[in-house]
């Protein structure tokens, strides 16, 4: 099965690279366990926020250590950050390492002589400049960051004990993006049906919940929303009940991005509702994609890394292809100051 | 100024059977106090999950005592739960008394053996049976839910030493309902030109950040798409800027509610870049409302409140007029199983 837009030599080679920074990342954790830390800030914005998401989210099953994801912009202006101190552990990312909010973050954090630990393309950024200790790598895929960001999470908490089964989890991580390559060949002619019937639709619901609503926000919002141009409302499995219920309707398109940790029943109570009232629905189930070599036990923290392969990465580039709007074109975001 | 489809003589005296509570709100949380505590727990879905949301945002501001907002649904199925103990203070309310998640958190609790107290109509409700300790009212504008919630959260605080201010706040808040009446007087011909305007567009971007984030949310959620089928994305001031931003163009409706804490910058950065980039933005500044008889240093914990009654309550009654469709009217919604 053929990709559009898709490199699968590179994508393979990519995965090996990042796959290649475990042991930079580990010598980051351990070198801060080491140094002591009483809490643990994540630091993000937009879409890094989104990819903490479930790195945090996890840890918090895992630990009673108060573990905080922080909206960079928000940091800087809120008043109640009295846990954020030269005993936290802070840690930040930007691909690109220019994005201003997280570079005033860091700024501020290193002004209070709090350290920042983080991620970035290379030593040149503008980000690096200011991290304190940092794990280069240009490999920008969604599911890199994840795979980065949870090998520093749970190599935290292997640490603390709270995780023993960190090595043969990072171990079975070489097979990730091999896994990551073939669910997007079975997903390929979905997402070429799916963006050839929505992509032009005017609105669209997006739902998801627990571990995957942080890729379910990034996907409508820093995808469909910035690179598309497509209005979407996104909204928790949860939350769906209390509001966004009253619009849907035949010819309302309804994504639901279906997880396989315990909120699935909040899941499954929207699907059973949105069978019935829409003839909109598109289900895009984690539980249809078999892993090899990869542990039944590990599929929740891999759930995001399935999600955005199939949707922020696939579902795109076909989208793409229907709306004739490049992901590359942006009007307003980083074309100027504002 | 007439207000349309508002009984002055009522609201009034809805006011003052909430403020009457205070005494019963009083006792309750200094009864947790002498019981004691070691975190809090706030428990809502919806609308009261959004409208313990300033609550719960303003205590983290004065304590380092742990508190959590949970949604209800998800707190059911959710693993990640060890913070609430029978040594936990857990707060709900439904004014109903029968939202369905909140009476299974509830329940759930009680299995626990862990106490709950909350607010609900009348002593009949089903919630009430549940409850350990509660405090009755029938009167169900959002800003009576503010106010007593608010009495209840920063009474704890007062009682720990965190929030000496008080009872002059609370003394002041007898004044409250009156001064929201003149808003609503002064808001009343922006609130029927807005409606006029926007009540029918196909698609509208809500903006609001810190304290007011919670209100942002209902006001788009449980009011505009559950009660008037109207399309709404929600989103944070910071947020925006990362997503959002790219669909705003002439003809795009942005509503920024612009609020008096420390958040307002971000909010100010929204307003810059949404002049100049669609013909239809529309700013309501808490700001521009100024209080009687109640200090400016409690501004910001009554922002909420006189946002809820300008747009939740003043707006939503001119865009019933406007869309033809009743604010009681819902399809699904509690209608019916689902």
């Amino acid at each position: 099965m053929s990709l559009r837009n898709f490199k699968v030599e590179k994508y393979l080679q990519d995965g090996e690279t990042t796959y290649g920074q475990r042991e930079a990342i580990e010598k980051m954790a351990d070198e801060l366990t080491e140094r002591g830390y009483d809490n643990v800030v994540a630091i993000g914005i937009g879409g890094t926020w989104a990819e903490w998401y479930p790195v945090v989210h996890y840890m918090k099953h895992k630990t009673d250590l108060p573990v905080y994801l922080c909206n960079a912009a928000e940091l800087l202006v809120r008043e109640d950050r009295r846990f954020l101190t030269p005993n936290s552990l802070v840690v930040t990312a930007s691909a690109s390492g220019d994005t201003k909010e997280i570079l005033e973050a860091v700024k501020m954090c290193k002004d209070e002589g709090i350290e920042v630990c983080g991620f970035t393309k290379n030593e040149e950024t503008p980000l690096a400049k200011l991290l304190d200790r940092a794990v280069y790598n240009a490999c920008g895929d969604c599911e890199d960051s994840y795979l980065m960001y949870f090998m520093f999470g749970l190599r935290l908490l292997y640490k603390r004990g709270e995780f023993d089964d960190y090595v043969e989890w990072a171990d079975q991580m070489k097979d990730l993006h091999k896994n990551l390559l073939r669910f997007r060949e079975e997903f390929e002619p979905q997402a070429a049906a799916i963006a050839k019937k929505y992509a032009r639709m005017p609105y669209n619901i997006f739902v998801g919940s627990g571990i995957l609503w942080g890729e379910t926000y990034l996907f409508s919002m820093c995808i469909l929303e910035e690179m598309q141009w497509v209005r979407t409302k996104s909204v928790t499995s949860a939350d769906f009940f209390h509001g966004t219920l009253e619009l849907v309707e035949d010819g309302v398109p309804v994504f639901l991005f279906k997880g396989v940790d315990e909120y699935r029943p909040l899941d499954e109570r929207v699907e059973r509702f949105a069978k019935e009232h829409t003839d909109m629905l598109t289900v895009v189930d984690i539980a249809d994609y078999k892993f090899e070599g990869i542990d039944e036990k590990f599929k929740e923290i891999c759930s995001p890394m399935v999600l955005t392969a199939l949707v922020t990465e696939r579902l795109a580039a076909h989208y793409e292809l229907n709306t004739g709007h490049s992901l590359q074109f942006r009007r307003y975001y980083r074309q100027f100051e504002y």
